[in-house]
């Protein structure tokens, strides 16, 4: 959106960019005043007649909910409509209980945030949730998600819709973070990977400037492309040989047990490597270069300016960066790598939280200013339904 | 364009697919009617007051030039707006002669065909090249091409503008025939890639509707992924074990060789795999496993609807799509093969031919109709020069 981003201050400068009428404009920026969403901050330099108002988002005339669910945490927060964190709340937490026990605690952490804050006067126009597993996009609901039992298909999207009269967008957690990513530290990116190393394996692309999903919303899914060398690792997928089951924090605390380390998580790899353990520094590394081997056949293929890892095994120092580039500019073409970067995440945890945020708010402005070719009504009910 | 693809036939329908003022719609129309675009072809049903027009996309209003060059041979043709083929023209050529030679020889086939054709009452309005190598699209230069010595960074694009005295657009010939592929056999698919397996190997992806060439105009450069168990074999990139050092047609004449076979290129492998060899048949069956195992990669990455395999090879038989399929499915996320087709491509030679028109047209009608950002000065130019 013009306004948002800077690149139109004025009615005239809107009318030049889009190339709408003058009365087109006139009539969606009515909308816009209408909603709150554009204040006027004064005047602009006059050419003479009516000097023309500077127009400016105002990112507080609404909030937005974000929920991220993650295999042991979850964390919840109200958001105002530029991403900034208004109150935000973390607890423990473990998908094996169930779907409503667990979106029931989600419903009780937005109240007490609501309360706490006094966020009230912000109405709250939608709510962008990440799940750890794969999500139908279009529906809202988990896709077989191996690690939450229970929630095939629980339409995850249409409860808590009910629950907080507003849009709902559901969104696996990897695409979630892909979009707070680009938010936060490569604000305009327009072709970025995101690839989360943790409990398991998943990437986000941007592409051309916006989130890709593809055909069945399975787009990024890496976990179980074949790493050679490691035939006899049977992954949860059933397969064998696959990046997820050699590389993720699970892959490597086996690998760090036959070893003879006491490692059975993340944790105690991350804990292994910052120890300075040898032999876990060696197999990091390692698996570095089993990570950059696929990485390579992504950026040969879909040609990234910017590949960014996150998740937890990141932690584990530089050498599953290190390793990683290594083979990436081994493996890849000189074109594809002549001005990529290849980055650890420094946005901290919060790029999930202002993902989901930056999902449903671009969701909801596109509808408004007909970006997407439906009528705003969904909106407009929620929006009503919850002011 | 919603006339074009038939979504809107009438004045007020395209004011309700677009959400345009009907001034503007008036106002687009009106160009469009001045460039003799658009026609009107008999009245709507009317509902009352002067019954509406219906209008249709005039496909013969001007005439696009496309150029396809590959490594042994030449083909330009000309075709009209909505890609049908008015006259076209093959010959054996090879890239080693330099830039001026083979384009003065693409120039002197165009004024053949515009002769012959009586092509004259249509205004040429652009032309679309296909090149078998890497081209930086925005400048239509050439990037470090292996097979055209003598091209690198050569301006391809503006040689061709002087000359023909219209918008030119340069882009790599597997990017044109994905495009061509998708106008001829899937049409309106949003998702799909195209695969060439010929001399070389190379990839065109279509995502979101729209042919993406990523960051640096790489994308689907697929070639030099590596395979496992080649590391023996060297690339011409001088890297080992690359993807196209090994299925390639040349790769595959290479290893039939070794075999004993008197083959010495993909002409060659395709004759003694067409005659029942039983050492080719296996050579290109597990060559087939190869390549599915990168297109699986491909795959979970980025889950499109539809990978074509096209280019020389695919006339080996049956055996290269079915170890590639083989090995996609296997290796590949359920959800992401759900409704995937992988088929041999049915579109003959023309698919570069109708990419190249495609390509062009699309990007003038998107300038014309304001899609694109971009005043339609050049095009302006263009056309009034070449009318």
């Amino acid at each position: 959106m013009l306004i948002r981003s800077g690149q139109a201050r004025t009615r005239a400068e809107l009318i030049a960019r889009t190339g709408l009428s003058r009365s087109t404009v006139t009539q969606r920026l009515s909308e816009l005043f209408d909603l709150n969403l554009i204040v006027s901050v004064g005047d602009a330099a006059s050419t003479g007649g009516r000097p023309p108002s500077f127009l400016s988002f105002n990112s507080r005339a609404g909030a937005v909910i974000s929920v991220v669910l993650g295999s042991t945490h979850m964390r919840v927060a109200l958001l105002d409509l530029g991403g900034e964190i208004l109150a935000q709340h973390v607890e423990a937490h473990v998908m094996s209980g169930g779907p409503v026990a667990t979106l029931e605690r989600v419903a009780a952490a937005v109240d007490g945030l609501r309360d706490d804050a006094g966020i009230e006067p912000h109405p709250i126009w939608g709510c962008g949730v990440g799940l750890p597993g794969p999500v139908e996009f279009a529906s809202g609901r988990p896709v077989s998600p191996p690690i939450m039992p229970g929630w095939d298909g629980f339409p995850v999207g249409d409860w808590l819709r009910d629950r907080f009269s507003c849009t709902v967008l559901v969104d696996n957690e990897v695409n979630v973070m892909t979009l707070g990513e680009r938010e936060q530290c490569f604000p305009g990116e327009r072709d970025l990977v995101c690839v989360k190393v943790g409990t398991g394996i998943g990437a986000g692309l941007i592409i051309d400037g916006r989130l890709y999903r593809g055909a069945q919303g399975s787009a990024g899914d890496i976990g179980h492309i074949y790493v050679p060398g490691h035939d006899d690792v049977v992954c949860e997928c059933g397969n064998t040989g696959c990046l997820e089951a050699v590389v993720s924090g699970r892959g490597l605390a086996r690998r760090l047990r036959e070893a003879g380390l006491d490692t059975h998580s993340s944790r105690d790899v991350v804990r292994e490597a910052q120890n300075g353990s040898q032999i876990a520094v060696q197999v990091v590394r390692e698996a570095g270069r089993e990570l950059g081997l696929v990485l390579a056949g992504l950026v040969n293929s879909i040609n990234p300016a910017v590949v960014v890892l996150t998740g937890a095994m990141t932690a584990a120092g530089d050498n599953l960066l290190a390793g990683a580039r290594e083979v990436v500019y081994r493996r890849s073409a000189p074109l594809a790598t002549r001005n990529l970067r290849i980055v650890t995440s420094t946005s901290s945890d919060k790029a999930g939280i202002v993902g989901a945020a930056t999902m449903t708010v671009d969701a909801l402005l596109d509808r408004i200013t007909g970006a997407e070719a439906q009528p705003p009504s969904s909106f407009a009910t929620a929006t009503s339904r919850a002011g």
